[in-house]
């Protein structure tokens, strides 16, 4: 078993202060073991001026250096073997398939981004050369390559607490494109936190980097975060939680005299629309697919469907009742923390205690009094249109069933939506060619367009979009998850008659890195003379 | 002679109010022809609701179609010939040879813009084939590509009448990617904006597109500008001017239920460091280059050079000395407005005035009273890093002089700096050798780096870099000129298992746009089968 030594993570070392905190069994409530000291404003300056430090050295190094780095961290965390594993069930109470898949899907990530910083073409490397004949005047010799941005603030999230928490896509994607990183572990898992961060340490010192350039702190309420975030040293921000939350981080970015970019997931609902082929061919289906996806990690994921839109008619009335039936063999489940049950439950109350909608089902309670109970209500397109509350996230396995008079009150009830991080359509062929109009609007709405699929399970590749359209996230020029998230953390910087010799690797005339470049807006490969 | 009529440019038509404001020569301060009608918050509405209405409409137009807008908006502005060019000249007292220099660029801009939409490469269509077969899990077919944000709100720049301005780069650059845009005309050059204006929706309507495309609106203070950012339906913003201007419109977004991107470019010193031996070799050359560059459009650019740094010694005081002859002889110039020139004598004053600087030298004054007359100030390293004021943007022909009394403290001082739009380095080859840590620091001030050259001249190409950190500009990913300024107002979609005949044309099958996707990682023209 695990011992905690349950400090922040500063500059290669650790450091501890009086104030602790333990974490709490979602289970039985109980404290496992391990103290973690909470950081103050001091320490967070002491990880960012460590990082800051850090950041020429590991902004220089070589893609293949930071691979090695990733790979590294992979290679760590898998050695924790099933201490970490049984460390996140104590602190999440999720299963044991499941924590071993977000660990592979954590260590997959890894190693995508490693291969990726290896490549080198995330730079984009762009080149136009001098054309010193040209009339009326000369060209400069002008290339273009994009470079870290400096300290990134990475905050662990409560729901993926290896996906997108220490070592997740944030940190992935920042150490990729050579930005230092600190880490506000999430409250919720610190053991995990911290073992995570041993591991990532160690693969920091064996690469022969400067501590720097990873640290984590622990903290309980806001203070540590916000000094984080308004502290003149870091440089960009991700985040993946509650919408409060990311707004008061967008805020305080935003409030800084230098503003930084805050990459904040927040809230999405998630709609799918069921259309008429698809209700009367495969009503039974989808009820049970979306069951499945909609309590899948008891509800617990932000791309949980947690809304349906369908044409009122015998087969919606038919399907809702298949819903219904799916709904009420759905198993309880026992959610990530204490405080994410208490707010499940006021959000899925409010979805039924709302004047205008009503229960549709919910699922079996169980023996265990404190485990959620996926819910089910229904209400009119009129309705949902005339209250914003009906629009807001219920974080946990429930959804909310609209049904539209008409196919134009369907649209309009696209037309209606706030930003989403996926939006999914149920049709048969004959339906799609007709849905044209909804998916023009849908593409407006969402990050993610998904036909006759669910919108959980992100796949990390190269044409994966995760974000959409605020309050989804804060930036929806970005994505979160995939390839293009190394996107987050850089900007170009041009160099004008500079000598091949002071030149980034990216930008020399022989193209060392083997990059695809763009020369003269053409992509290539090939050295220049 | 061109007959105006002052009025909104609105959902194609036009809209006045009673409210009205004339546009004054910076000559003589006398009205020029011409009332312009000041547009209220409720025209701010309407010109966005127009543009939400073609919206759709627009962003599913073929990248020829656009092309052909953008080509036609360069034809329409080119037919307008000596009017425009006597009108602008009236409005910001530019030479002639300025004034047609500048439509040339904004009309080369309109046209490379409109080849890239042509090309259609700048969606970065990204393919990940389904993988039916893989374990554990089948992978779905995930296809992403970038499309339009929605309305965006230019703001015009009273130092670009034409580049910056009604049809300039932010314009440009959100037609060519399918967004709508609502520009605030500059008060300094209304007859100018509606010439243009005019133009824009010649082309509109010649192209078949719905007016609502392009909409103009004057005005005042600072209440149409704020409306139109804080409209629920603006999508993104551009502006170019202030850094007072650039923070309240960026707060502003930031403040809105749902912010939005700002694009603002603000401020630059464009320091230039002069190393020891081509302080030595080409001091002459270097002074005299360098007031050229300072005193180019009365150093009403934004990339003026506003900074010199050296180290003190005998070649830096000779060199001090060159350059005091070469601001002497730099002719007085009338500046773009009254209000302009008022600041520029404020900011060239305290200059001056502060304790820590000295008066090297002034322009010569001329007959004419308004005309603003060439300065630069000397300080040392020492008092530059004790004093924030310092480091200020003066706009208009002044620069401070900055001697360190080592090669450390000139490290200092690049470390000091804020953010930049450039930074320039004059160095030997034998000095450029030892000058990587300078590059390395100012890579990280500063959005291009200039070798031996002149930060004025801003090349449009691909590989070009208009932007740097805070406050050069809000946002240092991305840049106003050049190819890649397309990037600003595209967000990516991701359509998974979507049918080839609903999707995008980038991301079907057949490849029916010809452009280069990425598919599984590799870019690639191929069809898919």
């Amino acid at each position: 078993m695990t011992a905690f030594h349950g400090q922040q993570f500063i500059a290669g070392g650790r450091r501890g202060n009086a104030a602790t905190f333990a974490a709490t069994s979602p289970v039985d409530g109980t404290e496992l073991p391990g103290r973690f000291s909470l950081a103050t404003p001091a320490d967070a300056a002491d990880a960012l001026c460590a990082a800051a430090d850090a950041f020429p050295a590991f902004a220089a190094t070589s893609g293949a250096a930071r691979a090695g780095l990733l790979e590294g961290i992979a290679e760590e965390i898998l050695a924790l073997g099933d201490d970490l594993v049984a460390r996140v069930r104590a602190e999440t109470a999720l299963p044991e398939a499941r924590v071993v898949g977000e660990r592979g899907r954590t260590v997959g990530q890894l190693r995508l981004f490693a291969q990726l910083a290896r490549e080198g073409t995330w730079c984009d490397a762009r080149i136009d050369p001098a054309q010193p004949a040209r009339q009326p005047l000369p060209r400069a010799d002008i290339r273009r390559v994009k470079v870290p941005l400096g300290p990134v603030v990475v905050f662990g999230s409560s729901n993926f607490p290896l996906a997108f928490s220490v070592a997740g896509g944030d940190t992935a994607s920042a150490l990729a494109t050579g930005n230092p990183v600190v880490v506000k572990a999430h409250r919720g898992h610190p053991g995990t936190s911290e073992l995570v961060a041993g591991a990532i340490g160690r693969a920091v010192a064996k690469a022969g980097l400067p501590g720097g350039v990873f640290g984590m702190l622990h903290g309980a309420g806001a203070t540590v975060g916000t000094a984080l975030v308004e502290h003149p040293l870091a440089a960009a921000v991700g985040f993946t939680g509650s919408r409060a939350g990311g707004r008061a981080l967008f805020d305080a970015a935003a409030r800084r005299s230098h503003p930084i970019p805050v990459f904040a997931e927040m809230s999405s609902l998630n709609p799918v629309f069921l259309l008429p082929g698809a209700l009367a061919s495969r009503g039974e289906a989808i009820a049970t697919g979306f069951v499945g996806s909609m309590t899948l990690g008891v509800g617990q994921f932000c791309t949980k469907p947690g809304l349906v839109v369908g044409i009122e008619g015998p087969d919606y009335a038919h399907f809702r009742g298949l819903l219904a039936s799916a709904v009420a063999g759905a198993a309880p489940g026992r959610m990530l923390t204490g405080e994410i049950l208490a707010a499940y439950r006021k959000g899925s109350g409010d979805l039924v205690g709302n004047g205008g909608t009503a229960l549709l089902a919910t699922g079996a309670a169980g023996t265990r009094p404190d485990d959620a109970v996926a819910l089910v209500a229904t209400t009119t397109a009129a309705a949902f249109l005339g209250d914003a509350r009906l629009g807001e996230e219920v974080f946990g396995p429930a959804s909310l069933v609209v049904s539209a008079a008409t196919r134009d009150e369907m649209l309009a009830v696209a037309r209606h939506l706030d930003g989403q991080l996926t939006a999914t359509v149920h049709g048969t062929p004959a339906d799609l060619e007709q849905a044209a109009d909804l998916l023009a609007i849908l593409a407006t709405k969402a990050g993610r367009l998904i036909v006759n699929g669910y919108p959980t399970g992100v796949e990390v590749g190269h044409a994966m979009q995760h974000g959409g359209p605020w309050p989804a996230t804060s930036d929806p020029r970005f994505t979160s998850v995939g390839a293009a998230a190394l996107e987050r953390f850089i900007r170009p910087v041009c160099y004008q008659d500079v000598p091949d010799g002071l030149l980034p690797a990216a930008l020399q005339n022989a193209n060392p890195l083997g990059i695809v470049r763009l020369v003269d807006g053409q992509p290539s490969r090939a050295a220049l003379a």
